[in-house]
């Protein structure tokens, strides 16, 4: 666990960091700086998302395997990174020079 | 439709393209470099994945509008782009230098 922690605190002090989040695959929240509420949402979006993100990938190559996943706006930017047992979500604040 | 169609043809040209789809919102074809049966899966996809993403980013801000989304394996890219009434996808080789 500690490369997970390590990953957790190390991430947390990037620029434009808004908030961390790690899931397992079953979706219980292992870490977060976000509240619970909004941590629980996170976990069942990406829960739902990822299966269907893999999916799309295969259609092209079969054994393709998804290594991330970005959703973007104009202010935020949301990336899920699976790992064997865990999800690590980041979420951005998109700086504008 | 003809900026579409522009750029339909310029993203063919761009190093790695494997294959271009735009979509309407519901989902039909409109023009494709795959065969049939892979752009009715990807428009599938899409269509199911779109108001997920958006969601995943209404979590932390509510006015927020998805820019695109990305799905990135080892080998392969896949980004998203909604328009106002369609949706541009486009699937990339990853080039290892």
């Amino acid at each position: 666990m500690s490369e997970i922690e390590e990953s957790f605190k190390r991430i947390q002090t990037h620029k434009g960091v808004v908030g961390v989040l790690i899931i397992n695959r079953n979706g219980s929240v292992i870490k977060s700086t976000f509240d619970q509420e909004t941590s629980v949402s996170y976990s069942k979006m990406v829960i739902d998302i990822f299966p269907k993100a893999d999916q799309l990938l295969k259609i092209n190559s079969d054994n393709d395997e998804l290594s991330f996943f970005r959703v973007r706006s104009k202010d935020n930017d949301i990336m899920i990174t699976p790992d064997k047992d865990f999800f690590l979500l980041v979420v951005n604040k998109i700086h504008k020079e």
